[in-house]
């Protein structure tokens, strides 16, 4: 009987009990799964990183900590973490980030904020809007979402830059990096979508100076992590029109504060953190597949390489 | 030398000359284009259905006469026609058709008019959407424009139902043919999508009836033809909630009168007929195919039948 702790706190036991436990048995592992085990008797931990659990040094026999949540920030310089750590790469989360993207991008790109204010007052104004051919949309971050959403915005035909730390290839993606890179990946961002991981490299990125290399009146959609966005400086690129609007789905702090001047401000749509949502019945199969590859001795899916922080 | 006649009015020779030129000249054809010939003499004309021109029986000569619209119930009924029709269908067109379509299907299912009216006022409530494989998407129309969509549709993940006079077959999508599959087209459809073309057949389709079939609180895009939907019936299933928002870019008359009950309802957001705009660059490349074609005297592209309809 293999003892897997679910140590991501009661309101999500609620949502997860179910689904992990028809994964395990899909998966044909005997699990025992529960909320306490006798700490130096658990074979698992699952967690989520801003959760109840942050000592992990009793769980001397577990062979891995497998985090519910794609973003690891939370968890990756704890101390006492020394078993293997994964992140979560969710098929149902790359699905509703892939949504969540495309449709903010096409949002954007079509001006129906502009229909939706204009669409009332009984005039017939035809504007067409360019092609997604004529319109470049830049993705910072080429992970597995990054990717992943790179590739349905150039399937629907926009001209997709991607950008990430180390270079990468992809098929339909000018893919760039490194300093240089990132400059010129800003200046083709008519759109600009934020999927990077949150690392002392990344935080702070999009600065003034950054948002300086942006085309006059770009559009930013940030659903990857708040604090690579310097909250002021964007508010002040809002302020001048050099940015028309930013779509933020993750924030410095979560909730967002009722006081944060974001709420009140025209040009920011504020989404309460949803792009990447896991979904419990996808994402128990990728912890059952785990379960499964560690009591088998083969290497873990989605490995947090704990030096680069993701 | 070719006397090709542009017969579709003042206002778009403006945007259109200087594209078929460069489409002509890249073509190999040497083509004198104008907007009068003396018309025994006019070797093809370009019209569009509800132009200026409605009589054609004085082009004793021509070969064609080549639509740059994609309807064209304004012209199939007109006696006077007697040379070949061909309809446009644009590359550009059904690129602008699938990000319209895409972005407003995506639109209903995210729920962005709820983000929109919601992110002002510093409530913080997570609520994710189901995933597009857990929403049902039905198209009806499956020829060039239809089946372009309902293949984007199904790209993202939205289980997609398509819908045809007769019988079709395509990959990813579930299609359905007759009076019979029309219910069940029809019942599947938590976002309806009208493509249909404009006939003695489809004028009205989508009435009091048609509406019943669909699930409560159905979204509709029309990008189609205005007079599929039987305008009174539609508001009538708004009022009680049964369709829970139209979104519409066709009508029975256009412009749109300023007093008709759509503008200012809460539950239909008008676009003034952007979605199957025509972009002349790509489209004169596809006049000039046809001009081509007819020279050479090969079958034409996208030939209309008359009895048919389109």
């Amino acid at each position: 009987m293999t003892k897997v702790l679910f140590a991501a706190g009661d309101a999500r036991w609620e949502d997860w009990q179910a689904p992990l436990e028809a994964a395990f048995r899909d998966a044909g592992i005997d699990a025992d799964l529960a909320q306490w085990h006798p700490p130096a008797e658990v074979d698992f931990v699952i967690c989520a990183p801003a959760g109840p659990h942050q000592d992990f040094s009793p769980y001397t026999g577990a062979r891995a900590v497998l985090s519910i949540w794609a973003g690891v920030e939370g968890i990756v310089d704890n101390d006492t973490l020394t078993q293997p750590l994964t992140r979560m790469v969710d098929p149902g989360l790359t699905a509703g980030m892939i949504e969540y993207v495309t449709g903010h991008v096409l949002r954007h790109h079509l001006g129906i904020d502009r229909t939706l204010r204009a669409s009332r007052d009984g005039a017939w104004r035809p504007e067409v809007p360019p092609l997604a051919s004529d319109r470049g949309v830049t993705v910072l971050g080429l992970g597995a979402l990054g990717l992943a959403v790179a590739q349905a915005l150039a399937g629907l035909g926009f001209r997709v830059t991607g950008w990430s730390r180390s270079a990468r290839d992809a098929p339909a993606i000018r893919c760039l990096s490194g300093a240089e890179g990132l400059r010129d990946a800003l200046r083709a961002a008519e759109i600009l979508v934020l999927l990077l991981p949150l690392t002392d490299a990344t935080e702070g990125l999009i600065d003034s100076a950054a948002l300086g290399h942006l085309p006059a009146g770009a559009f930013i959609v940030n659903p990857g992590r708040g604090a690579l966005i310097e909250d002021r400086d964007l508010l002040a690129a809002l302020e001048t029109g050099h940015v028309a609007h930013a779509t933020l789905d993750t924030f410095r702090q979560e909730p967002l504060p009722p006081e944060h001047p974001f709420w009140a401000h025209p040009g920011v749509t504020v989404t309460p953190h949803v792009a990447s949502a896991t979904r419990p019945a996808s994402a128990a199969r990728v912890i059952a597949e785990n379960v499964r590859r560690g009591l088998a001795g083969e290497p873990l899916l989605h490995l947090v390489d704990r030096e680069r922080g993701y």
